[in-house]
């Protein structure tokens, strides 16, 4: 369990301030996270690494000349929001674009892929390396479509020592993709984490079991078995591993064996002198293999190896000096000088706002007030229902999404905007205030239907539903889920569809938006019957059947919520 | 707890193994540890750090340039036997002396001075530095008679510098001791670790309480509060340390924040914030202060904190380039060269015997085998014993010693062996088959008894008795017990009165063995009365009383067995 916490909301910033704190030579911390605290060279790719936390060394512990330029931190096990992403991308970039690495899992996907196209749309080059090292989560002919592990520190190590031998970013992308489709990850647990301020671990593994493929976000493995003795864990992972060895790989390897938090030093080592057998029986050579733990997961009890099939390139990036805080290795050369400026966060601009759109942002403000009423009300049933096959929190991250949305919302009319704005400003809020996937997507989905408006003029029924239809679609587009996946797409299509079909027939939004919230309802009721191929549940996909998606559940209650609304207005 | 076994006796003993396959360009494993893999200078002192296993990255985690020249391995908690230590300061001396390190445990303090004897005896110059950092464990006028925890990390590495810096043995041995004494720990536990194999962890902290002074063996803390909010565990660490800060310190610190093994990095920077407000409150510089995980205790839930009062000498020696497995700074200096030779381990001589030693050694290897049978038989009772207000090992100790010393007798007596080759090799075997400190007392007990004999004579009554007295002797030599401290010398010193005086008055051996033997069992009964004051219950002093000393009670069970043999006989 987390025993040293002050209060559970603020322990991801405050551990950032810490760390920070404890490496003033390293690091400085930014709005969203940390950048190095030295200058980089003019025209040099920075390499801007990160995801949740609770993974230390990952992925701060790695920020400095050798490795990474920056580090955006989420909070504990939630991919860090787009607004975290790009401040500390703005800060680290020098010139020379940027390469955003993360490990494989939809919200970070969603939120670094948000953060790029803000920075594209700056004139940055930017580039996206997504690391895929697990072989438990996914088969062999989909290696890029693999969870992120303990793959991510040669992955990112292998990238950084390119950057710093002068690479430019074609360069250092192609590298590190080399490099993550050279890796391969392969762990066991045998028990589970806990939240900081949670009372039960996420997940349990039975007495005397263990859990082959676990997640690094507690998500359980994919099988339990019997618990072996040290030489028969070492050779379950070293032949998991061994079979997914790319083709025609050569001699040499770098190996990892990574502790997950209270496996201990001593009984990887005991692992390892089996492990350092098997591999000389196999003819394979180490290069500086590490023992130790590089990506945590709390106070997970589990271990995964890693082991990367080297070629002369990949073996001198490996090998090169690093020196960040908790990766060291030899001498970076170079003289280093002080950071002096970071990007700081402005106040988001309010344009001027005519009579009738500030008319209609009032009208929005009260759809955005009922909509937190509404998550707060349902927080308890929406994180079970998550539970029953992922990490709980959508109860927690709707209620926070929506109450930053509708805070960002008021100041915003305070300030005289218009329905653009106030929409714009309250998807900006709800993305940051509850992070992760559905934080994300609700957040485009807001900023999507402002743009439908403006802020020089009001809005007819007709452009009402087309904003609705925007902030569906933006759901579609950044989301990539299909109809069937079992994710909110399920109520939000048959919404929009019938929406479109009835306003077109009637012409009445508010008749045509309860016929849409009824025919979202019985599409989400409809999800129980569904297997999750996408989002929060997909790993754990069967263990879903019976229980709506709570995605599409949330979306439902939100837009029931609004045909109600909208009749009684 | 250990998850990761093979069989709990080896667990050590493979972990070294993995260790060094793990790190071949920084250690070498020889026998009862590890050394540098890399030649140093002829003529520069070897500092050779150790303790038991279960504390990595202590000790064996800082072997190589800018710190230790070789770590002796223990056992789990157990100190290494001095076999151990003579062996690693064997290969690890070239020429320049040698400075044995470790935290001030009555254990290490037994095998490691058993060893600084042995290799003076040899003629190399060997000095001990015993680390003594934690403020719970004494009060402030006694700093040198406390443990050593997590300050063994800055008086190594400062010790290691200045050697690294040319420092000859006086001057290396003078930095490690001003080191040391301007070294304060404090550490809080949540909970208590499991020793590999075992079901139960060696203590449980109560929900919702954290204990004050924890040790780094599984001794519980010497207080238990309420458990506080991570700014208050700050605090309290900060206060306890600075209310040590020794008289007339400056302004700059040397800072480690350590957590034991199952309090992750995320909370330990949640803690270092506040750490770091307070130090600047107070006008502290810190320089390069160390968040991790540094001395741990297998899985124990704690952490501790430790500053160094810096002067500009500690300063730079701390600041000085490291290049360890577990511990690394800037670049040291120089080219490394493979080391080229160990000390082996050879076969002890067996000189030539006197058939009336050879009949007398064939009795003893009787005796041995009796005590191999009495130890086996009591295990478990002297283990709960012990268990009461020490670590539980006793029982174990003595089981594995008599078992060691029994087979060597056998051996040697095969290979033609008189009285006293037969007790001396015994005696190596029972210390180093037990490890632990009456693991180290009986095999010197064993060594002093065969002093009394030659191999080259046998032995009259008179000369038994004296080989029994040398063996008590011995024991009160090296342990340092006095009558009363709740030690085997509760129970041997009054054995040896009575055997002395009986036999000087009946000159019977047998019937004075059997006096002998009931004079030790009232001793032991009423040590049960005794508060510990040294030895195995020392910290936990008044937990013992109303339990006899199992030291006491193991020596009882065999002057009685002896006594009951010779009657038999």
């Amino acid at each position: 369990m987390t025993y040293l916490i002050n209060n559970a909301a603020d322990f991801a910033a405050e551990a950032v301030r810490g760390f920070a704190a404890a490496h003033p030579q390293y690091v400085t911390a930014v709005h969203g996270g940390v950048v190095r605290s030295t200058e980089t060279p003019p025209g040099q790719p920075a390499l801007v690494v990160g995801g949740g936390s609770g993974h230390y060394p990952a992925f701060a512990g790695w920020v400095g000349p050798g490795i990474g330029h920056g580090a955006p931190c989420g909070n504990i096990f939630s991919s860090p929001s787009a607004s975290q992403v790009y401040s500390v991308a703005r800060s680290a970039e020098n010139g020379g674009g940027v390469i955003l690495g993360f490990g494989n899992y939809a919200g970070d996907v969603l939120h670094f892929g948000a953060a790029a196209e803000k920075l594209r749309a700056e004139g940055i080059d930017v580039r996206i390396v997504m690391v895929s090292d697990d072989i438990a989560s996914n088969t062999a002919d989909k290696h890029r479509d693999r969870r992120g592990i303990a793959g991510d520190l040669p992955v990112f190590k292998i990238a950084g020592a390119a950057i710093e031998a002068g690479a430019d970013i074609d360069e250092a992308e192609r590298v590190a993709w080399k490099a993550n489709d050279a890796t391969r990850s392969f762990g066991l647990a045998f028990d589970g984490c806990t939240l900081p301020g949670a009372e039960e671990p996420l997940f349990h593994v039975e007495d005397g079991q263990m859990a082959i493929g676990l997640g690094i976000h507690g998500e359980p493995g994919v099988e339990d078995v019997p618990m072996g003795r040290a030489d028969e864990v070492a050779d379950l992972l070293f032949d998991g591993v061994m079979n997914e060895a790319p083709e025609g790989h050569g001699d040499r390897v770098a190996v990892l064996l990574n502790g997950l938090g209270t496996v201990k030093y001593e009984e990887l080592f005991v692992v390892y002198g089996q492990i350092a057998d098997r591999l000389a029986e196999r003819g394979l050579n180490v290069a500086r293999p590490e023992v130790g733990e590089f990506v945590t997961s709390l106070d997970m009890a589990g271990l995964s190896l890693t082991v990367v099939f080297l070629d002369d390139e990949l073996e001198r990036f490996w090998l090169a000096p690093a020196d960040t805080p908790a990766y060291r290795r030899g001498e970076v050369a170079g003289e280093r000088t002080e950071r002096t400026s970071v990007y700081e966060v402005g106040e988001e601009p309010v344009p001027e706002a005519s009579e009738p759109s500030r008319e209609l942002a009032g009208r929005l403000r009260d759809v955005l007030a009922l909509f937190e009423q509404v998550c707060a009300d349902n927080e308890h049933e929406l994180g079970r229902l998550d539970a029953v096959a992922g990490d709980g929190d959508h109860g927690a991250g709707m209620r926070a999404g929506s109450h930053g949305a509708a805070a960002a919302g008021q100041t915003a009319i305070e300030r005289g905007a218009g329905a653009r704005t106030v929409l714009v400003h309250a998807g900006t809020a709800w993305s940051e205030s509850a992070g992760g996937t559905s934080g994300a997507l609700w957040g485009a989905a807001l900023t999507a239907a402002g743009g439908a408006f403006e802020d020089s003029d009001g809005a007819d029924e007709r452009r009402k539903v087309a904003a609705i239809v925007a902030a569906v679609d933006a759901v579609r587009r950044l989301g990539g889920a299909q109809v069937g996946d079992k994710t909110m797409i399920d109520a939000a299509v048959p919404f929009v569809d019938t929406l479109q079909g009835e306003f077109d027939r009637t012409g009445d939004l508010a008749a045509s938006v309860a016929a849409a919230a009824s025919a979202a309802r019985e599409a989400a009721d409809k999800t129980a019957d569904l297997t999750a191929r996408l989002g929060r549940s997909r790993v754990l996909g069967s263990k879903s059947v019976g229980t709506p998606d709570p995605g599409a559940e949330s979306f439902t209650l939100l837009a029931t919520a609004l045909a109600d609304h909208l009749g009684d207005h």
